[in-house]
């Protein structure tokens, strides 16, 4: 046996996917077929999962169904709510809270035989729930029932405010959950396909994925980026701001990726979003105070490191889009869990329908032949 | 990039580890420089564990803290009862509810700071009161408080019961539980590496790695080995019925392994500790049975399969030392993760001490270049 050591496993091809392409040199990304640009601001959300689901969109009657369907499974069980009051007595953090209601949504599903496609519409259907719930019981406020007549974004705006969002919000947050909800072999999607990959139900591998994701370095972290922004307040502060942090040696969140070496397409798609709902009624000021502070950190950014290509990331346009649409920074990470628990599911199914166990090798490092001693000899 | 996809990874290297080797050719096992022969019987549990988050056995002091800190992690939430009560009404899988539970472990760790090892203590010391407590509730009986005054193996066999075992079950339950507590990177321990690499939590690590284990191709289930012994019923039946079995071009459960090609070494081990138990006051006709339906099968399998190496894993002897230590087969996946959650954890702290984000590549084979159509006119 040959086999190297490779950290991280970078490098190393782990699926074969139809899902999304990532092409980190070109700046494309393709989300089942279609570029992200054409997908990602005329898709409702709906219309995106089925997508990833079936590899093709729904007709009318399919889109119907799917979105009754997906709507049936959005109360959670009572059991959970009680979790998550627990949770925001003792103040958790929202991806906590999340990933403990959701390893609950098994209640919801006991019956005669494993039903994938069941669990799936559950998964992605219960958690905005959980995650207005709890934001709402974290702030003194009782969660509200979800309303069947609702699309899925716009009942999450409704159970986070208790209003009716307007359709430019609606669409703001649709544009953003078709974005990231799927984007190649990230950690918490390899986690979700290597706990399928044992024979494990939808939940597990879900639950597995929250976890995952939770991590800071996966980069679901896009708070830090926009409190940059606001620390520098106003556009004559830019240069100065920043040239101060890069010459401390600090990284400038929102900029640079492992794989993308040009601009993230998916910058370009939420900076559209943003500007949209941001023209509909928000705050022009600071749309264009972000759109200055981009320009001034790539610009300096090429100074200070040159040829490092650090560019605008999704995370920078992320913290404005959301902030647009409402959300505090601590559902920025809660909120791409939402739409990202569409694509690992999709990948679940996909590892089922050719699977083999996800099972790689260790190399021992470790001394051999020690001998027992007894305790008190030691 | 020159990357090709390997199904399942395997053969690729994805840690390196001092925790535990498997040399499946040998059949050599070595758990933290041990081979597995010198520390199974020997070793209490608390021993192992302490060996393997430290590299070293404790001295008589170091052991007495560790039991002591151990000990007093074992109480469970009063929300994660309620948990386990809604589960049990509902008959859910033993490790469907392990997975709930585990998950709301967090509850008990509040504090201002993260601390691993507050962590690692709880989620080893709540794992048999969750399992006991569940067990209790599916049979309509109420959890037993655990008791600080006993080892772990013992008060999980006494929350079981409500009996103090005698100390050869204690010892026999400890011999099961050093055995299967590492090996290598199976699947549930390399999603907990995964999920540990993006910088997340042990809890999260942790219910992930259940969900993994949860799988029947994990290979956990040591439940069929024993039920193929009760309908062979007696020595006589053993050739009949195993030639009738591999005739069919059935599997025999609890022979063959993806890694070892001789025989498993926790086989042997686990078999001299059921003699032993069996020995003690234990239903010796079986144990003799079991013996003669091993020796028979394996020479059958030579002669229907030959070259192919099928030898008696670690499931078979597995199930006959559960058996003799009074637990159903729906106990056996989640007494071995109870084992395994200790090898999980200093799988963790191993990732952590040299970490990087665990994130291989996909290759993307779908289609490119589709263009939106409306809803109405597809």
């Amino acid at each position: 046996m040959n086999a190297t050591f490779s950290p991280g496993l970078e490098g190393v091809v782990a699926a074969q996917t139809r899902l999304s392409s990532v092409d980190g040199l070109a700046g494309e990304l393709i989300i089942a077929g279609f570029p992200l640009e054409e997908l990602a601001d005329k898709a409702t959300f709906e219309e995106t999962v089925y997508l990833l689901w079936n590899d093709a969109l729904p007709n009318a009657k399919q889109l119907a169904d799917f979105k009754s369907n997906l709507a049936a499974y959005r109360a959670i069980p009572s059991i959970t709510l009680d979790v998550l009051r627990e949770a925001a007595k003792q103040r958790l953090d929202v991806m906590d809270a999340l990933r403990m209601a959701a390893s609950t949504i098994s209640l919801n599903l006991s019956g005669e035989t494993d039903d994938d496609l069941r669990d799936a519409y559950a998964l992605v259907a219960s958690f905005p729930t959980i995650v207005a719930a709890y934001w709402r019981l974290l702030n003194g406020q009782q969660p509200l029932e979800p309303r069947a007549n609702l699309s899925h974004a716009a009942n999450y705006l409704y159970m986070l405010t208790g209003e009716t969002p307007t359709p430019e919000r609606v669409r703001g947050l649709e544009t953003y959950l078709n974005t990231v909800t799927d984007h190649g072999l990230n950690a918490s999607t390899f986690t979700a396909r290597v706990i399928i990959s044992t024979g494990s139900d939808l939940v597990s591998a879900v639950v597995g994925a929250v976890g995952a994701l939770k991590g800071p370095l996966h980069g679901g972290a896009p708070g830090p980026a926009l409190d940059m922004v606001f620390e520098i307040g106003e556009a004559t502060n830019a240069e100065p701001y920043l040239r101060a942090k890069l010459g401390r040696g600090e990284l400038l969140m929102g900029f640079g990726h492992r794989v993308y070496k040009v601009r993230d397409p998916r910058a370009d798609v939420l900076a559209q979003a943003a500007e949209k709902l941001f023209t509909s009624g928000g705050d022009m000021a600071l749309y264009e105070l972000v759109q200055h502070v981009e320009k001034t950190a790539v610009r300096l950014l090429e100074e200070y490191k040159p040829g490092r290509k650090l560019q605008t990331n999704v995370e920078f346009y992320t913290a404005l889009l959301l902030h647009g649409l409402g959300l505090p920074t601590d559902l920025f990470s809660p909120t791409f869990a939402i739409s990202r628990a569409a694509g690992w599911i999709a990948h679940c199914f996909e590892q089922q329908s050719a699977n083999r166990i996800i099972r790689p090798q260790s190399v021992y490092t470790g001394t051999k032949d020690r001998q027992w001693v007894a305790v008190e000899k030691r």
